[in-house]
C-alpha cells in the first residue's frame, strides 16, 4: 500500500476501534489509536500471514503485549478478511471469541493470551527461538508493546534473551502514546530512554514518529534487513491520535469514547478497506514427531535415587524418543539435573538464565510452534514466575514444569530455596496437572506422561535420596494412586506423596508393630486426585491423616478434601504438615522439627486412634 | 585501613569463610572469597554502623543480595566484633543464627532476608527511598549483588526506580566473577556490559579490580560523592580467588573446599584482625508515630459502594490518624483507590509504575525502617511479585499487600485480569492474614486492623458496587466471621466471604421462602479461620456449603475445612467456586457462567437438602 492508503487503512483501523468499544460499552479506543498507523503498515507492507491457515509453518507471528489494545486487533482482523463486521461489534460480550484481552483458546491466530503487560515480549522471544534454532525459517516474529509495561523487568529479561540469541528475525514495536492507565509514565516522549535500555541490551533501534507512515514503513523495512540483533522500533504516537476531544490526554485509559458517532465523523468515516496481506514463505514442519521406542531407565529396588535424578534422566530418553521434546533451565541445571537432557540433546536444550519468568515464557512460546517444553528450576523460584503460569492456563498452553528441591527435606540451606507455597500454587491455577512422586520409577513414568497431557503441568522433584519402591514396569495413571499399606483391620489412613511416603511407610511398619495397622496410600497425583480410592480408605478406615512437606494450606491436605466435597459424608481428618519457618538443619532434623517424619506420624496416628483429637 | 591492613582484612575473610563452610560441610565459600575484599574495604573504612544499635536511624544498611555468600557476611560479623569465632562455627547447624541464607529473623543487622537472586536491589531501593525522602538522614545503602543475578528482570526494575527517583544515597556493589552456579554467565568478566545496562537506567557506573583493595576505596569515596544518580561498581573477581585449587574454576559451585586446611595456609593462615567500624552519623526518627484520632469514612446502609472505594477512603483516613501509614501503587491507583490516599498524602505514596515485583519489594524496604507500607494492584498482577511474598514471609517483614478486582465478578476484561488464585497464594504464605471484606465498612475496619497485624496481610478487594450490610460501628476482629442468617431450623450453611456473601443472600431469602430456612456466614477472614462459628454451624446443620469468587482450589472452601482438620467429627461439604475458563461478560453473567450467583446457590442447596449430593 501506498502513502494514502496506509493512512486511511490506519483511520479505519480508528473508526472500527471506536466502534467495537463503543458497542461493547467499554474496552480502550484510546489505546488502540495511537497505534493504529503501527499496525496497519504491519498489516499492508510488512506481515506475512495467511489467514486461513494459521498453523502455516511459514506464517510471521504477530503478538499483541498490550493485549488491551485489542479492538485494534480485531479491526485489522477484519481489514484482512478474517473475520465480518457483525462479529467485530460482538466485542466483549457473552460468548464472544472477541474478548476483552485476546486469547487463542477463542481465536486461531493469537500465539497467546495477552492482558498482563510485559508478556507478550518474554513470549515473543521463546517463539523467535524456535523459529531460528529449531525451525530454521524465515518466518518473523513481531510484538507490539506499550510503553508503560516496558516497567516490567520481565521485558528486559527478554531483551537480555533476545539481544545474546541475536534473535534477528525479532521485531519488538513500542507504541510510546506517554500515557499510562493513571498519568504519564516515567519517560513521556523520551524515546532515547528506550533506545539506550535496549542498545544496552544489545539491540538495533529505531526512533521515528509513530504515525508517519512512509517512516514506519521504512522502519519496519530496516528491521527485516537488520543481521544479527533483534529490533526495536520507538515510536512516538499520541493516545488517542486522530480525535480531538480524547487526543493525547489524561484520564481516558479504557473508556469508549462519549460521542462515538462524531469522533468516527472526524478520523473520515466508515470505511471498508480490505487488505491483501502477504503470503507466508515457503516452509516445513521440522520437527514432525519422531516414534523411536521409549527407553526409560530402569533402576534396582531399594536403590537410593533422588526423583530430580530420575527426571534428568528420564527426560533425556523421552528426548530420544520423542524429537518435540525441547527442556529450559533456569541455570540451575545441575542440581535439577536437566543437565542429563542438554548433554544428549544439546540443540533443544535452552539455558535461560537466573530469569524465571523468561524460563516459562519461552517454554510458552515454544509451545505455541509445537514443541514439548519442559522447563525447570527450584520449585521455590517458580514462585517468581506465577504470573506467567497463569497467563499460560489463560492461553491453554502445554507446558511442563518441573520444580526440584521441594519442602523442608532439602536440609542445610533454609527457607529461601525451599518450596513451600509449590503445591498450592499450582493446584490454584485452571486446569492444571500436580504430580509428586516418591521413587525413580514413579518419576520416569510420570515424566512421561506429561507430555501428553493438556494445560500447565506441574512435577515436584526432592533433592534428597530415596530408596526406589516401585518396579520399572509399575503404572502410575495421571489421577491414580498407590495404596502401599493395606488390611481389612486398618485402623486409620495415611495419605503421603513424595519425601513423606517413605516416613508414611515406616510410621506404618513402626505401628503395625504395635498391632495398630494403618493403610498407607501414595498419592502421587495430587491434582486430578484419585475420589475412588480416598473415599474407600475413608468409609473402611474412617480417619484420613495426611503428611506433606509444604504448608498447610493448598498442598496435600487440601486436595483430599477434594474427594469429598459433594455432600458425601466425610471421613474424620487431621493433616500434618510445615506450620513453621525452618531454619538451617539437616535433612532428617527438618523432618522432624516439621513434625513430618515417620516419629511424629505414628504419634499423631496413635492419639487419634486412641483419643480421637490431635492438638 | 591501609593498603596492607585490608588486604590482610579480605585474606582473614576468606579464611574464615573457608573454615565456617568446612565445619558445616556445606555452603559457597567461592562465592564469598571473589567479594571478600570488597566486603572488608566497605566494612573497615566506608560503613557507617553501630552494631550495638542496629535499629540506629543513622546507621548505614547494607543488604547481600547474593545470600548465598553467607560465610563472607558472618566473616565480616565477626571482624567487626559482633559474633565470636565458636558461633561462627555453628554455620548452618540446627538452632543457629547463622543460616546458610541470612535472614533478620535471626540475626539483628540483617535488613531483609535473601537467597532468592534478585531481590536484594529491589528491597535496597526501598530503604533507600525512605532514608532519602521520609528520613532525610545521611545513611547510605550498599548492596552486594552477584553477576548471575543480573539476568533477573527484578534488577532492573529496581535499576529503573532507583535512577527515576536519583537515589544517590545508594550503592550496588556487583561481584562479577563470571561464574553462576551451573557454568560462566553470559556476559562472563565483559564489565563494560554491565556498565551500558546500569548507565541506561541512569545510574553512575565504576569498572575496577575487585581485589586492587585501594581501587575498591576510591570506588566507594567516588559513590558517596556522586550526587543525583546511585552508582553502580562492577568489580572484576575471580571465584574462590586466593586458592589456587578452586579459583576461577567451573563444577566448585555452593561446595566446601576439599583441602580447607591447605586452603586456610595458602590464605596466609588465620588471623584475628578487628575493624572498628565507623559509628553513625547523628539522625534521629522523623516518622514516630502520631496519635491522632482515627475518624473512618461512614456509610448509609444499603448504599452502593465498591470495597475497593472504601478500601482507599480508609487508607486515607488511615494515613491522616497515623503518620507512619505510607502507601505504594503498580500504576492502577485510580483502579484500586489507592489515589485517595496519594492526593491526601503525596509525601507518602509511592509511585512504582507496573513493575509488581518491585512494587512488594519497596514495601518490604520501607517497613524494615519502621514504616506501615500498604501496597496496591489488581489481585491478579500480584502473582507477578510471589517470590518476593515468600521472601517477606522468611524476612518476617509486615507489609500490607491489597489485591484489587478479584474474581470473576469484574465483568468484561476477561481472565487476563480477574485474580482467581490469590486467595491460595496468599494463605499457602507462612504467617500470613488473609482478609475478605463484603462490604464498605467492613473493608474499612479491616484496613485499620491490618495496620497491628504481624506478616504478610492480603486484603481482597471487588471492583464492583456492593450495598453497604453493616452499620459504622461494627466491628470485625481478624480470627472472626458474621451469622447474617441464622435459626434453629437451618438445613445447611452457606459460608461466603466478599461478593458472594451478596449472592448467599439473596438465596438464602429465596430458600426461606421455599421453607427451606439456611444459615448464612460471612467470612471475612479466611485466615485465620473462625473455627469455633464454623463447627458450630456444622453441628447445627450438618452441612457446609462454601461459596467463592476464586478457583475450587486454596480458597474458602480450603480455608473452610482447617476447622475440621484435627481429628473431629467433619460435616458434609459441598463447595461452589469458579471451575472454567471464564470469558468476556457483564457481571452478573459472569457469576452466573460460574455457577455461584444466588440462582446456583439456591439451586445447590436443595439438591443438598434433598438428595444429599450434588454432582
Amino acid at each position: 500500500m501506498d502513502t494514502a492508503e496506509l493512512t486511511a487503512l490506519g483511520q479505519q483501523l480508528r473508526v472500527d476501534s471506536v466502534r467495537a468499544s463503543a458497542a461493547a460499552g467499554s474496552g480502550h479506543p484510546t489505546s488502540s489509536m495511537s497505534a493504529a498507523d503501527l499496525m496497519a503498515v504491519l498489516l499492508a507492507n510488512h506481515l506475512h500471514y495467511d489467514f486461513d491457515r494459521p498453523a502455516h509453518p511459514g506464517n510471521d507471528r504477530f503478538v499483541l503485549s498490550k493485549g488491551h489494545a485489542s479492538p485494534l486487533l480485531y479491526a485489522a482482523y477484519k481489514a484482512a478478511g478474517a473475520l465480518g463486521d457483525e462479529e467485530l461489534l460482538t466485542f466483549r460480550k457473552l460468548g464472544s471469541r472477541l474478548e476483552g484481552h485476546p486469547t487463542p483458546q477463542r481465536l486461531p491466530w493469537v500465539e497467546t493470551a495477552t492482558g498482563s503487560l510485559g508478556q507478550g515480549l518474554p513470549v515473543g522471544v521463546g517463539i523467535a527461538l524456535s523459529v531460528q534454532r529449531l525451525e530454521r525459517s524465515e518466518a518473523r516474529v513481531w510484538v507490539l508493546c506499550g510503553d508503560s509495561e516496558l516497567a516490567e523487568g520481565s521485558v528486559w529479561e527478554a531483551s537480555e534473551h533476545a539481544g545474546h540469541e541475536r534473535l534477528d528475525n525479532l521485531t519488538v514495536i513500542v507504541d510510546v502514546n506517554r500515557l499510562g492507565q493513571r498519568g504519564p509514565t516515567r519517560h513521556g516522549h523520551d524515546l532515547d530512554a528506550y533506545a539506550r535500555r535496549f542498545q544496552a541490551f544489545g539491540w538495533h533501534t529505531v526512533e521515528l514518529d509513530g504515525h508517519d507512515v512512509d517512516a514506519v514503513d521504512r522502519a519496519y523495512g530496516e528491521a527485516r534487513s537488520t543481521q544479527g540483533q533483534p529490533t526495536a522500533i520507538l515510536a512516538r504516537t499520541l493516545k488517542g491520535k486522530g480525535v480531538e476531544a480524547v487526543e493525547d490526554r489524561e484520564g481516558l485509559h479504557g473508556k469508549p469514547l462519549k460521542e462515538p458517532e462524531e469522533a468516527i465523523a472526524e478520523l473520515g468515516g466508515p470505511r471498508d478497506l480490505r487488505v491483501r496481506v502477504h503470503e507466508p514463505s515457503a516452509a516445513r514442519m521440522l520437527h514432525s514427531v519422531s516414534t523411536g521406542p521409549l527407553d526409560l531407565p530402569r533402576w534396582e529396588r531399594g536403590e537410593k535415587v533422588a526423583t530430580r535424578d530420575a527426571y534428568g534422566r528420564a527426560l533425556a530418553a523421552l528426548g530420544a524418543a520423542r524429537s518435540d521434546v525441547v527442556a529450559l533451565d533456569g541455570e540451575v541445571s545441575d542440581s535439577t539435573r536437566a543437565e542429563f537432557f542438554a548433554k544428549e540433546h544439546p540443540e533443544r536444550f535452552f539455558e535461560c538464565y537466573i530469569a524465571e519468568q523468561q524460563l516459562v515464557a519461552a517454554a510458552v512460546g515454544l509451545s505455541t510452534r509445537g514443541w514439548v517444553p519442559y522447563a525447570s528450576t527450584f520449585a521455590a523460584f517458580l514462585s517468581r514466575a506465577y504470573d506467567f503460569v497463569r497467563m499460560a492456563s489463560v492461553s491453554g498452553a502445554g507446558i511442563n514444569l518441573v520444580g526440584s528441591h521441594a519442602g523442608v527435606s532439602i536440609g542445610q540451606d533454609g527457607p529461601s530455596q525451599m518450596g513451600l507455597e509449590d503445591l498450592a500454587m499450582f493446584r490454584a491455577v485452571h486446569g492444571s496437572t500436580v504430580l509428586y512422586p516418591c521413587d525413580a520409577h514413579q518419576t520416569a513414568r510420570l515424566v512421561a506422561a506429561m507430555a501428553g497431557l493438556d494445560g500447565i503441568r506441574y512435577l515436584r522433584t526432592s533433592r534428597g535420596d530415596a530408596p526406589v519402591l516401585y518396579g520399572p514396569d509399575e503404572e502410575f495413571p495421571v489421577g491414580g494412586s498407590k495404596v502401599l499399606r493395606s488390611s481389612d483391620r486398618d485402623r486409620l489412613t495415611l495419605v503421603a506423596a513424595g519425601v513423606t511416603v517413605h516416613e508414611a511407610l515406616k510410621a506404618a511398619d513402626a505401628l503395625a508393630g504395635e498391632d495398630v495397622p494403618v493403610r498407607v496410600i501414595d498419592l502421587y497425583s495430587v491434582k486430578p486426585v484419585d475420589r475412588v480410592t480416598l473415599r474407600r480408605a475413608a468409609e473402611e478406615t474412617g480417619c484420613l491423616v495426611t503428611v506433606e512437606d509444604h504448608h498447610a494450606e493448598g498442598g496435600l491436605g487440601d486436595a483430599v478434601l477434594e474427594a469429598f466435597s459433594d455432600g458425601r459424608p466425610v471421613p474424620r481428618l487431621a493433616r500434618l504438615a510445615v506450620r513453621t519457618m525452618p531454619g538451617s538443619a539437616s535433612p532428617d532434623e527438618q523432618l522432624h522439627a516439621a513434625g513430618i517424619d515417620a516419629e511424629s506420624i505414628a504419634a499423631s496416628a496413635r492419639l487419634l486412634v486412641e483419643t480421637a483429637v490431635v492438638p
